[in-house]
């Protein structure tokens, strides 16, 4: 990692300040400025100096790192910890060969970035951060399993929807705790890695025959599977809870009226694990950087 | 089990509303009443009679189960679920054929059933329900570090102190969820079972040296071990979290004075998991019953 | 499956066989014949049909299954179990409607198939076979260990290089063992994916630095990775096992001369576990099979 | 452990000669004897002077370690490395100060060690040799396991009986492999143990009901209880692996007559895995001579 340079770490949650906190650990010789996170917080750092100066920090910064999701309303720049606010105009502060990094970046981010000719990377788009991120959702699962049920994980029949990243790291640590660990899957191909994976396996089109078993059930898939006639065969007390973005995997009205308990747990990694999350987030701006100055040395196009 | 009878579920918590549940599943021909459990909780069943009237229950019951702790104040049967209260006197109305089941019992309750002459088996006594009882109590750990820490358990260094059921249960779940994890213990032969069993070993003489490392401590040892000296060398973010029956195992008053986050879990069973546990305590008494018929089978002393 | 039918499995090695028998458990109905498979063998079932008499059988078989690979020689049919020899040019009597299914089809095959205007489904191509198979690899991988070595792979320092399903499925196996298990890949992607599993990761790039360690290495990557130069820094007694097709992953010469025990283990899912190797290629002609009719039945292109 | 001094390691199989190579690498500037291990091993070593020469070695060596078992013949010190034969009389060319150590010692042994006075330990009694001598016996067993099954370990049907070290040790392996594994026991705590390291479990009572299923058998209880009664109810193709000492878990003759397969394996530590075998010996005389240390300078009883 490049030091004894000027980072800025823009707004943010915990993942922010976490970021933050892992760069004056790694690189004793650089400046870190925590820049709208001035609400305190049990992350802060002394050594992270705090400012809101963007005229001034901007100029000087080699590495830009802006939050996940860089925002939330499209307008300004996301940043819980601070009152004061940050347009995306701000960018045109930034010094051209700075390097710049944000999540989830919106057209609107990009395009303003374009104005003012900033090269900016989203270490949203990297894989290897979905693969880690999957770790701390698996865990904030098992967390709400454990909470929400009045029973052991141990014994309970769990029912998997889908095997990409985040149902294979749910996949790991269920039969683990010795809960009964199944995987309802489209593909021959999810359906023999889940086998291969130890666990038992339940084609989608078979899933109306293995809902009736289901304890908990921890549904993957972005798209509404668990449909209300499906839901009608789920048991009244089994736990629904689904890691799936928008637009969900059920029907929450269905569900409701079914008197279903379902956990709709969003954006899990920076909410049961900030700090991981947003170490996690550094290794993979680290790893952008590495390859950055690999096809550069190697006059490669990135 | 024995059907065709009259069970009374006595006070208690969850966990004997949950044992009420399971004998109206599983002995459909049974009557079962819980006694002194009158508030409604989401574990009533439409099937359990729910009376206070001892004088024309006791006579009849066949079995009669008292809750764990049989009671908290020496005096009366523990019953939270309940506004009146139940003396020990209550066992004078026991038919003496009647098997009578109670947990964790008191000098004072056993006097009161050998004055009344009714044999009496304390199911907390019995290991199958302290091994089995493990497993809750590990799930019940686990949630807490999920819970208190703000990293993912995934990749932090945990400390088990002690290696009897319940370190044994906690170290069977956290190096699933990729957590480095060493147990300390004092003898040859548990330092070699949890060697065997894959776990990182610390002799405990050299515990002061492991200490630095650790990010999360899981005390087992009901004595205190983890004394003022060696508590200064623990991080000062590191989470203690204590799973040991009183004295407990570590200096709370040190701890405090050294900014230390400790939690210190007690009967973690009832709490995170009364259902399991109930079935566990049932599951024991039917092993009681069926030892008790085999020997009488067989003219064996019990 | 279909049933009421008549299958020929043609030659092939104890899979085959085992084919055979499987579809004589699963099909009742159903005729197998055993085709140039006349040596007994332990898996021989008194069910199956053996016959040679191509002329009589091909024009009524509905399901034709050659085995993998479909030849050695490039000129006739695998078939080690028979004296007797059988040319690609069988295929003239194969009915046109009938299901033709062979293994790792050479060009050779596939044209004599065009010619007669069969149609063949390789099953070697898909992917679910792949995943399964990587099972018995491993599992053949891990015996070889076993075997081989002095020490109980417990306590030993493994390094896994690749990390695809073969060396996924071994990375499965060695840390239950309780060997230390360290996984060498290329990508940021591979890297992330065996550290969410659990693993300790080295970058390709590092790799002449963690070679001094490893007590025994299985290698996966098909391509000479492990140089002259980096096997001179491996231990006099390391033991390689090289799981890679051809052409294998080290320099076998340079391996020789600096005294090294290497392995080359090719195949072994035929070899170690012939059973399930067989049931896997009979699962996987199953899942093609159920694709056809769907596609037909909803007038999908295949 | 005590280095400076002459250790004499007497004969033994290649688990003597990796305890004399262990100690040449611990204590730099001991002298080691293998004495009674003329014949060129893979394992021997350089640094380790061989000799036979008894009168000259014993009188001075600090510590003796005699192998395991100590004799076989009840006459000699076990010696299969050496043409020459060691009398138990032997014994008397030794330092009285000497610690003297072997391994299930025979009471016409222990009577010589007593004519003249040597205070004589029996590793084999130590509990940690027992737990740690369990890996590489379920090394061995899954080895066997995988050597003689034409399926993969994947998807069978395994059944252990017994819930002791051993069939502890087996049973962390097996359903790592993917394996169905139960275990049957005779105790309430054993089913309670093996349900909790979630296992499903079969009373012992109950078992002629389960064998059907099972596809390997694993006994590790040292008493005839697979009788000819219950091998009737084994599957023809079962694979039985006994593991457990003289007289063995089952009927032989009757399993011969019923034409299974059954595999005797008696004393798989020295012969799977003789490195690590012979330095769990060695661990476990460093942890008696680190106790008589501690007593000594506390002033206690041995």
């Amino acid at each position: 990692m490049l030091c004894k340079t000027l980072y800025a770490v823009v707004g943010g949650d915990l993942r922010q300040a976490a970021i933050a906190n892992a760069l004056v650990q790694k690189c004793r010789r650089a400046q870190v400025c925590g820049m709208f996170m001035e609400k305190e917080t049990e992350l802060s750092s002394a050594e992270i100096y705090k400012t809101n100066d963007i005229s001034q920090v901007f100029p000087k910064a080699a590495v830009i790192i802006f939050p996940l999701p860089v925002s939330v309303d499209g307008e300004f720049i996301s940043a819980p910890f601070s009152e004061k606010k940050l347009p995306f105009d701000c960018l045109k502060y930034i010094n051209k060969d700075a390097q710049v990094f944000a999540g989830a970046v919106s057209q609107a981010f990009r395009d303003t970035a374009s104005k003012y000719n900033i090269k900016l990377w989203d270490y949203f788009e990297r894989e290897e951060l979905a693969i880690l991120n999957a770790v701390p959702t698996a865990e904030g699962a098992v967390e709400i399993a454990l909470r929400e049920s009045p029973r052991t994980l141990f014994g309970q029949s769990c029912l998997i929807t889908g095997y990409g990243r985040v149902a294979k790291a749910v996949a790991r640590l269920l039969p683990a705790f010795g809960a009964k660990t199944a995987v309802a899957a489209r593909s021959f191909r999810d359906l023999a890695r889940a086998a291969a994976d130890g666990l038992e396996t339940v084609p989608m089109g078979t899933l109306a025959n293995r809902l009736p078993q289901a304890d908990i059930i921890f549904n993957t898939v972005p798209s509404n599977i668990l449909t209300q006639s499906l839901l009608e065969k789920v048991p009244g007390d089994c736990l629904i809870i689904d890691l799936a973005s928008k637009p969900g995997g059920l029907d929450f009205g269905a569900a409701r009226e079914l008197g279903l308990k379902v956990i709709w747990a969003l954006s899990l990694p920076g909410k049961v694990a900030p700090i991981t999350a947003g170490e996690i987030i550094l290794e993979t701006i680290e790893n952008i950087i590495a390859e950055k100055a690999y096809c550069y040395a190697n006059e490669m196009e990135l």
